[in-house]
């Protein structure tokens, strides 16, 4: 039974009012495998930890991370990137309490999160479709203009929001399967990548390291937005931009503040002196650099001299090299100003995702398809995201395989900027997404790559 | 029956195992109301509410900024000076799980804490002893040379530590009110204010705007260690310093820190440009001066430009007018830092405490007691402490009715510095608390002042 | 009679070995009005205030600023921007101990440098060409593999060096106007703008409002070396940076270092707090920016808390938009900062220039040129810059004018960067530039555009 | 013949019109060596190099650091504590042009400045006393209210300025020694130290590794004004804070700050980084520290990265474990601010000066004759300086070799602030200065320590 329109917007609502963060996405993936089991007749369907590469799940700690973070349970600091146990049994839990297939649920324990599902339609290529399913900490907006506010889907998670259109994108994966098993015009299989944690860059590592990848010949990767309006199609983004996470924790001395400030090594001067530098580190000719001190705390009382501080950064470049640039800058500034207030520091590196490229077949394929498609009126041929994304982890695994990728943008009217309190999508968009990238996927069959 | 030595230093230990931070003293609270209940004969025991003016707890928040912290539940900070409803709650649990009486135990709820305990002993003044009993957010060591690890009394509580010695305090307060009922020396009325949150400068105020100190004749207060060993009796300390709390929250932009770095507004940077600054606040020639910027936090996620951020600081300063000074540069310092990154800021000022001096009088009599005292070898007049402390408050109270007030300083060997993990206290000193203070009481009411 | 090879390169090296900051290039105008009135026969030669519109003399000081640095002379930095009385005079001096015609000299007393070498040969377009002569505040490299330091011709005037090859620009100048008065294929006028005070991006104003440029039909502009080989020529070089410098002076309070620091308003900490800030000026995502505080100084004494600091910035974007952006942020964070610290800064704007574009239908020429001359092994049809050049305002008045222009990259081998101690150019390319250029200039005679 | 109370004043203004900073009082030197010589029947006068030991002048460049100035002669510093010689040259013709002693002004050159001048007056102690000559990088206020300049005395030397009251200290040392020959009530041998270079912590060494000091037996010294009004006097000043100087020349490398930022490294911002945390050293409890970053300067032109800066800091303690406290960290954040800018750092460290207190024996002679003189309304015993004084050295040496030493103050109205613009001295207690310091001298000679 065919998926209407109207069933698709309740499953985007209904994916908006639960946004969960990287690696916690307990809710979403159980949602959409009762979905998908549901509605289609899949030939495979692989959940959590059978999606994904486990051990490649990038920003998971590792054992001594983890004892270190419940060790000072405490002042966990929950919007780190990285979640600790008390974050997956909070999300966990709310999962659990909305209800969904304890099953699939017990499963991901762990944080083993997204899906891939397959549907086999006979010879032909492997195309693959990558969406990614996680939110944002963010606070969505409760004003009445916002619509998810005034419609009543606004997030029912404090602090958690869909800021940058996943649940549009999952939507539109759950659309095209169902499409491509109405259609019978596809020859080939399809493999729709449900990927968890794109947004601290760390699912779309540990998908490219999964076999599910391995038989890939043509991957498709979309995003909603992006300042694009609604109507507008680009056939092939590029410009991601190489990014890493890095992770500097700070330890001086305490000592009492009143008392004795001579004897404190201070780990909050020396964090402050850092970010002061970071976004001072000098601006290169050769293209686009970022860094942003995304987290930072440290202390633990107004009368005690701070022993210490932490800062989550993230460095990016136009390229790898200029990525490297900012991320040694950005150590090296780090490191001499836990040296300046005589303070240790330990580094952790993140996630972190290369640059890609679309490759030019399939960018005409989408263009073609796309300047066909009803509601579409506009259809750029490139244009340049100037952010990262991980999707170039699966994009780079195919193209070195042999085979060929391509990023769509799906543009929507957003009132709110990505990432912002505001943002919303213009629900007529998911159906232009859904229509561009199945036709996409049955002109790939068709054509017997 | 009396209290012998090793009850004391059971009583002690049981308390250096649960310290508990400001105004969350629920198991402290309850086991000395048990164990004053059950050792003597008190003539009034009032708990919690009973006990202070809960209407002047300083540091505790007020409905909207209750209603503030609650919304955004997610991202409280446990570690700030006020605690949160959930933070309350945590440590309540806490105590009810280490099995204090359930019905004292529910009359401290929302975070009333505290005791005053009163013996009435015939025709004389009233005399008041105030100690204190919060905890520390410090993460006790658990090296083999820091006695309370190999003795097996180190906090049980991970992140919280009596790194200042108000668990000895605490036993001073009891051992004297036990030697005071025993001896029949004392002709007046014995007030011992077991005071909460005196390490956010918080609970003293409360404390001094209730009735119970309105007709205390003579006040005696007391702080162990301070840099004096074992066997050192400082008869009256002065030089606290004024002290006050400010909390800053900056809010500015979030933006996406890829896409559009130039549309956020940088609430990190304005508050790693206040720290910086907020320390080099030039140095005051009339006295000593003091900031601390010492709990700081920031932004949500690695990838999203800061939108808010929080400093909370101290200023101190030798005199009140020191203390004006530095808050008043403080103040502009954080006004300009949001200012410059376009952010707004808010400010809230939590507790403060004034300066105090002691009464000579009352100095003359502590170092003669001391001065016979078994175990004491050395007695100084005067000393200086050089940090701040709200036993001011009610010192004041007292000076201004026209009482006398006395700091005492009780020497112990202590192997780390106040407030540093490896803080702990010679026990031997506890009896020269008990002996110097219950001392000086008897002679107090033998005066007849 | 005809410039040889060798006559060029001791023009060159006699250049080179005087290096004069801008609006001081007192000895280069007069060598170079001796050079052009004993070797050529031209029809005009205006030289100093003749040649510019010294109204518009960017970066000069008017006659209030002008008393304002002469009341302080003592203090007079000598390396800002702005030449005082005192600078203007040292240079003059050291020019008429160099021993060039008085005469000239006096003419161009004040500061009024450069020249308009003018060509008349019959009837055809205006073209013009423009060169650049002044020297940097660089101290040339003394190292014995630098060859102006092994060969005997490095820089007379310590301190100051041909650090960007204006030298050999000015050689070209002198070269092309030679080789058009010989060669005879060249019908129409020619007019060379020796231009002063480019550095400081001053110069180029100040000719594009005198009258010598409203008659030009074509312009071309060069540049030696920025990174490409000797035999390499780009026939247009695009991709400007828009560019604004700013002073900022701070004006706070001095008092006693030791005795009352209290009573201070610190400039200098002021000062620090703006250049930490503004290097921390957000990356802008529609292209690049640029920021640099070149200059700064302040206070008077070691015990003397400082009144004064001053910074001379520059700020640059990829347009006029984006540097408006810089420099509505850079004023933003320098009036912060003195508030913070309690200071008073005042503003001045200083030099700016636009961006600009080459002409294609010049371009095409060009690299027509270039591709037929002797030397040349590779042509680029364009380039980006990724730095500033008042030339663009020339480029600007003759487009808006309706006429074309097109600034040409003559490569060269330079062993160090540009501005560093070490830049030097491979003597061989001087030939390549008079060759391509005075190509192009006959052309677009012929062409008779 | 005995000068009047008019001839001190003419005097006193004719020093305050030529103010010369340290190392460079030419005028100040010859024209007290002439008014000593014509005013008194000395037995010795040792001028210039007899007068110190020169190899002691502290914050006088070395050969090598000579020769690095005057290398970089167009960008040296002339506000720089260390002169060199185009400073010194500067100042020597201004003194030549104000037409003093050709003879003695040539045996000054080279900054040997300073005078010894010697009474005999038969058996008896020899008694020293210290004044000090030189002015400051002060730019004197010519508002109408400022004394000196209603009453046309105001600085000839724009940016220098008398604004720490030494003409009146060298107007008194001449009365005291006039006094002293006129009253025939001394009996021993009188020295008066004329010092040089005390506002850069220079002289007062030089002088005390001089001769002259070994035989005294009793050294006075003394300063105006202090925020004590006219008619106070001081008997015993302590509290001098030891003080250091501290120069670092940061050295990183220069780049096109449109073309290249990145290939730079930025020594102004490796400034700006230590400036500001210098001013964030922690406070110390054991007493005042101070420190200041009181000349910077960096940079060459706002289109060039800057690689060069410099800091000239002064840090100062309450003791010399303090002075030192803060000279390591002090030194600690500069160099950990250059290696975070891949700048390297070199330090010179300049004049200091110990702590020191005056002996009792001498203080109570100088009150009582304090409280015998005309026109002195109040005597205090002690205070404190807060600030720092080479005449420590001087007091440092009579003590050790088993002499005693006392530093006077004299109260004066002053309406501006110690090293402020508007600094004055009221005139009258000139006379106070004179009367109490040769009274007390007077006394020691009577008592025949």
């Amino acid at each position: 039974m065919a998926l209407t329109e109207s069933d698709r917007i309740s499953l985007r609502r209904d994916l908006h009012r639960r946004p969960e963060p990287a690696w916690c996405e307990f809710y979403t993936t159980a949602r959409l495998a009762e979905e998908l089991k549901s509605q289609l007749d899949l030939d495979a369907l692989h959940v959590g930890p059978d999606a994904i590469a486990g051990d490649h799940r990038m920003a998971v700690p590792d054992e001594a991370e983890l004892a270190y973070w419940y060790d000072r349970a405490r002042e966990a600091d929950h919007r780190m990137a990285v979640p600790d146990e008390a974050e997956l049994a909070y999300w966990y839990d709310r999962a659990r309490e909305a209800g969904v297939d304890e099953a699939v649920l017990e499963s991901l324990e762990g944080g083993y999160t997204g899906l891939v599902a397959v549907l086999e339609r006979g010879e032909g290529p492997t195309v693959g479709l990558r969406v990614d399913i996680d939110g944002l900490p963010v606070e969505e907006s409760d004003d009445a203009a916002h619509e998810p506010a005034a419609e009543g889907f606004r997030s029912e998670y404090e602090g958690a929001m869909h800021a940058c259109g996943h649940d549009a994108h999952a939507t539109i994966g759950v659309g095209v399967l169902e499409r491509i098993a109405e259609s019978g015009e596809f020859s080939g299989t399809l493999k729709v990548f449900f990927q968890p944690a794109e947004e601290v860059v760390g699912g779309g590592k540990s998908m490219a390291k999964s076999d599910h990848i391995q038989d890939v010949d043509h991957l498709l990767a979309l995003h909603i937005g992006l300042d694009h309006p609604t109507g507008e199609i680009v056939a092939g983004i590029d410009g991601f931009l190489a990014v890493r996470h890095l992770e500097a924790e700070f330890t001086g001395e305490s000592s009492h503040a009143g008392g004795h400030p001579e004897q404190g090594r201070n780990a909050v001067q020396a964090m402050a002196t850092a970010v002061q530098n970071l976004y001072g580190i000098p601006r290169h000719n050769d293209g686009k650099t970022r860094v942003n001190a995304g987290v930072v705390e440290g202390g633990t009382a107004a009368n005690v001299i701070p022993e210490e501080a932490r800062i989550l950064a993230e460095v990016r470049g136009e390229t790898t090299e200029l990525m490297e640039y900012m991320h040694s800058k950005a150590r090296h500034v780090v490191r001499s100003a836990a040296e300046m207030h005589e303070c240790t520091v330990d580094f952790a590196i993140g996630a972190e995702a290369p640059s890609a490229t679309s490759d030019q077949e399939l960018v005409d394929i989408v263009a073609d398809v796309a300047g066909r498609t009803e509601g579409v009126e506009r259809v750029l041929e490139r244009d340049e995201l100037g952010g990262s994304e991980d999707a170039t982890f699966l994009m780079q695994a195919v193209q070195e395989n042999g085979g060929t990728a391509c990023y769509v943008g799906i543009g929507t009217d957003h009132p709110g900027g990505h990432h912002t309190p505001t943002f919303d999508v213009d629900e007529a968009s998911v159906a232009h997404g859904v229509d561009v990238i199945a036709g996409t996927i049955e002109r790939i069959g068709q054509r017997g790559f």
